[in-house]
């Protein structure tokens, strides 16, 4: 315990662009809501053939027939909603036998995965905040009564646990729905084009699933955890988007928000809060950073505003100052080391960044590059471009590997960014990029979010088939392992891994691996999707769950 | 799990008095409501001269102090709000350091007593429902925020747990405060004899403060538990009431609520419930059914009220019904074994309930002719009061106690209750009560409400000095003990009694023992009160409530 510090004004902002705020103020989105109501009640049992050791199996699919059973203390049932969902969770108690004569408590917990459901919340240790964890416990006083959980949940199980009654009365549980919310609305029409598989078609429709549960008030990372809007995630999220739901908008408030809260030095924030008011984050990622102008490129094209591109033009420039602190003058290499700043890429351990973060920076000053081109301005970075793309050379080592580091470690990273990067020639990057894939001392991608990188990378030199196989084999892994929507974390070999050190504070609807959708559509188009007109059909977000939850119970049968 | 019975209409419903059911809704009091802040942040110290063996001593009772200091994950507080309140919780949170980047998750435990707060609420094993008891569990999303707790809680101290914050930020916890409720009103005069002493004058005021929290919607057993209305206790707090706060209305509609729902046999349930909607308890106790008889007289007498005795006479002629089933046609005795039904007395285990029912009874038959008589009726007992009258000598033995059962067992319940009778002689009843007192083989009392018959018997045959000792050993003990409220069970030699198995079950703020105010102001009034006309003064429950908070504070110094 110590003394309280002020919480507000903070010294920032003083340098806050207060007609940025304006801005993205004026262009909050209206949240659409939707009922859903729980569809069955499952049980899980031990199946060591399933990715979490266990499988799902409806005790009933009549609802009817649940809301006619009681329940007493010592009791408990899980609910499944056939779908991942965000919303409010509200439920009509009342009591039998002879009388309440005492409340009654219970134990919520939602559950993204079936470890959430399966698994207590007991001692859970983490690096962050064991206050995310999916549980809550209340009370009611009296029945009849509507009980209104007023939190914003996300999962797709509800598990109940009647802690207590008494002996002279159990209770029903009637009418159990959740609000659901995005600023998705549900009656928006998609373009559906025609998969070569039925697993591609899922694999773009679960990516969608996971960015309209992600898309609320900002493109939050995960509507579990931790709800906030990052550059490295916004980016995807955008990508996806762009080739899907087509919500400029959203992009654009976003956009705005980092813009109003650019620090002094220029830096912008990897992270910001937009509830209770919008605020920085005091957490900075040199690669975030960077990655912020890219993301103004890619809207300007997607959206041909001009306008906005001229108006955010300050803060590209700014944005890259620090990234560019890392480079070594002389050399023209990105050094980790000569500039403070966390740098990312990947959450695996012992990941060498330096390689990868030189072919960030430099993807990053070619996409302002072309941002000035549009905005017919001077490209403010041929000379670094040049300079760094010279110095990709000293990145690749005689048999022609990417190297990182003193320890010239070969990693997915590193290739994946400096192919990215453009400043390889197309076979050298081609041949790098597959022999990494197929080297075992190389460090492996942890995240989606890595993974999107090496397959977009992949896609960038033609190798079209390898990119598809990535995806059919790690979001198709998730998939197969039961989930609809994508995660934050997935570790084919290891159901419980997690960054953090518990998969209890794991998000399983998470922004950064989102982006099938946009590979699929966007760079595979050619290989993954049937040609004619004729094949691009549309639909509503509302027709997709209703498939997709027509699907799953199928698969129960 | 069994399948839901239809909760309503019950069966009984057929035989309710709708008339009586609209008298009693349309007597349903003005709650009426005042703030009260938390006063001080307090620490138990161990401390083996303690009744709890824990001694509150104050941290801070500056709390602009406390509302500076921040609070992280694992640490805790106790507040104490200087007396005991009933009513709903509100405190502002406010996030310092970085930012709120995760949910504040808090356990809130509600201390009628320092064990409430001392002794946490894992494995409590109880033969009544744990969701009793004083904690619950909450999540705050976002700060700044106001949080209100919807629950009505009973509590002197408030223990706040940070279960979980994050390494990023703590909460500092703004205006703690309770919207304390009761039927009676803070404005409320009552007068205020001159006690002899002032452990006597704070007896008084205790008495009132139980009474005062118990009364809402209707006389409550205990605000915290089980908020129920009962005959037993009814008819104490009615006798309470009439010495100090003088509200009638309240006593009309309960009795109307009792009469409204009698069996088609003409019993009246022990127990009702006022929420959702009026219903009778299935509890049932024989003597609680006599003593409805008893408490229409008590009101009739105390309220002038006439027309209820006369609307009320057919219940209070059915409530006798059961009970004078146990009395025996040839003998004259009451033997529990004739007929079914619970007989309670007292919760103290191998209690021998013949005698003291055959007492209580005829107590109630007694009062049920004097009603009659008030009504210009016949008295309609006469025959059966005379044949249990005769039949009193069954229960003294050669030595003239009082036995009751095959053992000849001595209790205080069986004295108390035969004297309470008025069939014994007074010298013989007297000196049966007091070798009772000394006698170290007779069973004795283990809740308040039998050490008040006790009282009261020993003051109805002139013993005012020992009915004042015990007043002031008994209760006077509480008060010693730390209470501002009187408790539901109380064993001067075991801190953790229980009727339920475990203490953290127990209510200290219960009906039952809030009697001491009506034997002081009636029935001992010639010798705790100072005579004289001027010596009654008038105050207010607000400024008995600042008056006691006071002295709490110059204790702890």
């Amino acid at each position: 315990m110590s003394t309280a510090t002020t919480s507000s004004p903070t010294p920032l902002d003083t340098n806050w662009n207060y007609d940025f705020v304006n801005i993205a103020s004026n262009l909050t989105p209206t949240l659409h809501h939707w009922r859903r109501r729980a569809l069955a009640v499952v049980q899980f049992v031990p199946d060591e053939a399933e990715f979490f050791a266990v499988r799902p199996v409806p005790v009933t699919t009549d609802i009817a027939d649940f809301e006619r059973q009681i329940w007493g203390t010592g009791e408990q049932f899980v609910l499944d909603f056939g779908i991942h969902v965000v919303g409010s969770v509200s439920m009509h108690l009342d009591a039998h036998l002879a009388h309440m004569d005492a409340p009654c408590r219970l134990r919520l917990t939602y559950g993204e995965s079936p470890l959430d459901v399966t698994m207590d919340m007991q001692g859970v240790e983490t690096t962050i905040s064991s206050s995310w964890l999916p549980d809550e416990v209340i009370n009611i006083d009296n029945t009849p009564s509507t009980v209104r959980i007023s939190r914003r949940q996300a999962f797709r199980y509800l598990r109940v646990e009647i802690l207590a009654t008494s002996p002279k009365y159990k209770v029903s549980f009637l009418n159990v729905e959740c609000l659901c919310v995005s600023s998705v609305s549900q009656d928006l029409e998609i373009e559906i084009p025609k998969f070569k598989t039925d697993l591609l078609k899922s694999i773009d429709q679960v990516s969608m699933f996971t960015l309209r549960d992600c898309m609320q008030e900002v493109f939050e990372d995960g509507p579990r955890r931790d709800r906030r809007l990052w550059i490295g995630d916004l980016r995807l999220q955008a990508l996806a988007n762009y080739a899907t739901f087509k919500d400029c908008d959203l992009v654009k408030r976003c956009l705005y928000q980092f813009a109003a809260v650019a620090r002094a030095d220029g830096s912008v924030p990897a992270c910001i809060f937009h509830v209770p008011k919008l605020s920085p984050s005091t957490d900075y990622i040199v690669d975030y950073d960077a990655l912020f102008a890219a993301t103004v490129e890619d809207y300007v094209v997607a959206s041909g505003d001009l306008e906005t591109g001229k108006q955010l033009w300050p803060t590209v420039l700014g944005c890259l100052k620090r990234p560019l602190a890392h480079v070594d003058s002389d050399t023209g290499m990105f050094d980790c080391l000569r500039a403070q700043g966390f740098k990312f890429l990947d959450w695996q351990k012992g990941l060498d960044r330096n390689a990868g973060c030189h072919g960030l920076l430099l993807y990053c000053l070619k996409s302002v590059n072309r941002l000035a081109n549009l905005l017919g301005d001077p490209a403010p970075y041929e000379a670094e471009v040049k300079k760094m793309t010279n110095a990709v050379a000293g990145f690749l080592d005689a048999e022609g590997n990417v190297v990182s580091g003193s320890q010239s470690q070969r990693s997915f990273a590193s290739v994946a960014w400096l192919t990215l990067s453009g400043a390889l020639p197309e076979q050298v990057a081609r041949a790098a990029l597959l022999n990494t894939l197929i080297d075992p001392q190389a460090i492996r991608p942890l995240t989606p979010y890595l993974w999107h990188h090496v397959c977009d990378a992949l896609a960038s030199v033609g190798c079209y088939e390898e990119c598809m196989g990535l995806i059919t084999e790690y979001w198709g892994g998730m998939l197969e392992a039961g989930a609809d929507t994508f995660w934050e974390a997935f570790d084919p070999d290891n159901a419980r891994a997690s960054p953090y050190g518990d998969v209890r504070n794991n998000s399983f609807c998470h922004a950064w691996s989102c982006t099938p959708t946009y590979l699929l559509r966007v760079k595979l188009a050619k290989i993954v999707i049937m040609t004619s007109k004729d094949d691009v059909g549309k639909t509503t977000m509302r027709a997709l769950d209703r498939e997709w939850i027509t699907q799953s119970y199928k698969d129960y049968r």
